[in-house]
């Protein structure tokens, strides 16, 4: 472990503005996943000055640096498996506008998702790649991670609402990337590489973000199949009819057994239920949609299926899939809910065999997962509940979650559709883009040649992450 | 010049797919641009092993090769500045899947973006960017210069629809980038990157693009303004208030003029008119759209306002802004119609004052210049109508873009929304850049260490291109 040079960047930020103290390293050393290490220090810059100042002393020094928003990242993104500075972006957290003419807002990278759209809803308007996290995650680690949420499925993910930022490279350096306009066609869209490159090639400081309006009408139905198979069939033929729902979310057997044991919401235990929404400005075409998404999940063999405008029928619909995340870390007090193969995404067609095969894995390996997620968007969710004190359980979940990303690459699917692959997916990751890895590296070495932002992940992360990075939790051998 | 290795060359993709007659080298050694260069050989590869072969060689002996589809580019970005080898990518046109199940199609770069949508159309969908030139225009130039047209407004620019690429690198390897999925977040998503990157980091012999239902209802309308600012704010009206048009084009008295002068539709000769038009699956949707772009366009006193669903109707409306581009060739015998600052971006607010400008910055310098474009999605055009033999209207033209561009970049406007940089645009491209261009050259340095991939251009190319580079011009001094 470095030397941190305390004083300098107590010069830079101030006293109140960096912790030493190994209880708050510690603190800092964990996201949501399940790995941990400790950090160096950590430094909460509050402009873009301190920024360049902090990264122009770490790129001297070669001390690793890793910006940090909610610490809601999902496979172990801002763990310092290299130890160095975790940059704190939270206090650099004011909207700076919000140009209604324009039709963009301009934000700094620590401002959270819900604090936001609050500021938004005032206007008609909202920003829609907000995931499930959004009352903790920062724009800046959605920009970091490129996530996306439940009506990305109309609206997209943040790579489509970012229009340009500022970042802070490595050696310290001021650049603005992308544009204040809709459209752009001048060289290289760098803002758009920026997105999902999680903290390894700069540090976000500003961004630009397009918002749309919010909708008179939304209307949101539900669907439940006693065949998980016929659930994944309906969702391949509502993408493939040409339907736009705003919402379109898978929630299996385990998931709804979860929500009912914590919550008493009386969810009929089915094999697979479907929520399904759409909103618009005109009734007529809001109508339009959510019929054409009821007759295609009756003809997949859909019971009890209903839909509703009213908001309080909606929240009722929707509270089993808001829940879910909490419910299942109490589905069995000897079972933790942890994020290992968690956000796969699948071609539409395969779906259905996509759930079944997670089901399938988890019988095979004794260890119990759940199906669910933004199926609309081909991103399937996955938990693996397990024991975490259990050796034979980790092993057992390192063996599912390379049998499930061995079959999600064999559909032509993609190791990650929101979360990112930081530590937790590396493996899987580097066997999808074997054949540019040497491209990405080469990518990483022309904006960061000293490895000095977020290093260790991605194509750098170990391929064996339960051995080469300690895990947060204690593990009885 | 280097000699090239014909022999080498013929080995690779065959004797008739090789040109090094001067009188095809002079054909190749333009596009739609002011510039020419002579080639040193036209290749034709049919397979992406050729492309892999032919890049091998050149990277081996640096010599400069230059992808081209239809030669449509406006400002240069297929003109070999540098001598070297045209790759003719119209030899591989073969559109390789077309999956209605994920929503995707697999393309060669050589299929012209009009025979892609006539091969989508009988299973009622469509690929939305489509640029004006779609009658030549290819797949794999529409990517090298994130192209988009009138529906851009609405359904985004090719950046927007590409989900993956196969490329070939400067050293003949390939790799395959993004995914086959709706949403993505592994790593560093290089597809986007080499969307715009105008052939200078990769080739691309593949692309994985998403298309969308054709509506069932298209309404188009149009309105008549005395004052082109009155339509400069209709448009920024239109896009704040949350409206979502399929098109909102403007065209100016200038190419008013020049419509009626060349065809027969007695277009009434205003200072400005708006072409909107709204789609979709249900009427009442389009009509609400429609409606609300109708009374914006009141409120800023628009007249003669009308809209029709009927096909005839819309094809009468559109007629106008269709014929346009040829019309301005034949606006004056004496002038002719050159793409310089002809595609900038300005936000919405900015329209209105983007467009006058324009109108003051010709009488300025006493030449012709048109304003129109596909406002809706911020981008205005210009085509400068002069005296190409004479010297001075040359300097005329590049005064009045210097202060066309200078205007744009003050307003937070970008210098390319749609045709790319290429020669043309590099001075204010730079300025625009300034702060990122080391960034952009150490990305063009780590995937063409040799600078061999359409050397020249871009952050590359001489600041001023009328001394710099050949005009396809002859010019009296």
């Amino acid at each position: 472990m470095k030397k941190i040079d305390e004083p300098r960047l107590r010069d830079i930020v101030g006293e109140r503005n960096i912790k030493t103290d190994p209880s708050d390293l510690y603190i800092y050393g964990s996201d949501s996943s399940v790995h941990h290490a400790m950090p160096w220090a950590v430094v909460k810059p509050e402009t873009i000055l301190q920024v360049q100042r902090i990264m122009k002393y770490a790129n001297e020094e070669l001390i690793p640096v890793i910006a940090r928003g909610g610490g809601s990242g999902m496979c172990g993104q801002t763990v310092p498996v290299q130890g160095g500075i975790i940059l704190d972006m939270k206090g650099m957290n004011k909207i700076l506008e919000i140009n209604l003419e324009d039709v963009y807002c301009r934000v700094e990278p620590g401002v959270i998702d819900d604090d936001l759209n609050l500021a938004l809803k005032q206007y008609g308007v909202f920003y829609p790649p907000t995931p499930a996290s959004s009352r903790i995650a920062t724009i800046g680690g959605e920009i970091a991670n490129n996530a996306s949420g439940v009506r990305s499925v109309k609206y997209g993910a943040t790579r489509d609402a970012v229009l340009g930022m500022k970042v802070v490279l490595p050696d310290g350096e001021l650049v603005s990337l992308g544009a204040h306009t809709r459209v752009e066609a001048s060289g290289y869209q760098l803002h758009k590489l920026m997105v999902g490159s999680e903290g390894t090639l700069g540090v976000v400081v500003e961004a630009i973000l397009s918002f749309v309006p919010i909708p008179e009408f939304r209307c949101m139905g539900v669907a439940n199949f006693d065949s998980l198979n016929d659930a994944g069939h309906a969702i391949g033929s509502i993408m493939a009819s040409g339907a736009i729902p705003s919402m379109l979310e898978l929630v299996d057997s385990v998931a709804i057994k979860a929500v009912n044991k914590t919550m008493d919401l009386g969810l009929k235990e089915v094999a697979a239920a479907l929520i399904f929404e759409a909103d618009g400005m005109v009734k007529e075409a809001v109508d339009y949609e959510i019929n054409k998404m009821k007759k295609i999940c009756e003809k997949h063999n859909g019971q009890d299926i209903h839909a509703s405008y009213d908001p309080k029928e909606r929240e009722k619909i929707f509270m089993g899939r808001k829940k879910l995340f909490p419910a299942l870390s109490k589905y069995d007090d000897n079972l933790a809910s942890t994020a290992l193969a968690d956000d796969m995404a699948v071609p539409y067609s395969k779906m259905a065999e996509m759930a079944g095969k997670i089901h399938e894995i988890a019988r095979e390996n004794n260890i119990v997962m759940t199906a669910y997620g933004h199926c609309g968007s081909g991103c399937m969710h996955t938990k693996i509940l397990m024991d975490t004190k259990r050796k034979d359980q980790w092993d057992s979940a390192k063996k599912a979650i390379t049998q499930v990303y061995e079959y999600v690459r064999s559909v032509n699917g993609t190791t990650s559709a929101e979360h990112g692959i930081g530590l937790s997916k590396a493996e899987s990751f580097k066997i999808e883009k074997a054949d540019s890895l040497g491209l990405l590296t080469s990518i990483k070495k022309a904006l960061d040649p000293n490895n000095i932002l977020n290093p260790g992940k991605l194509m750098q992360a170990p391929e064996n992450w339960i051995t080469a990075t300690n895990l947060r939790y204690s593990v009885n051998s």
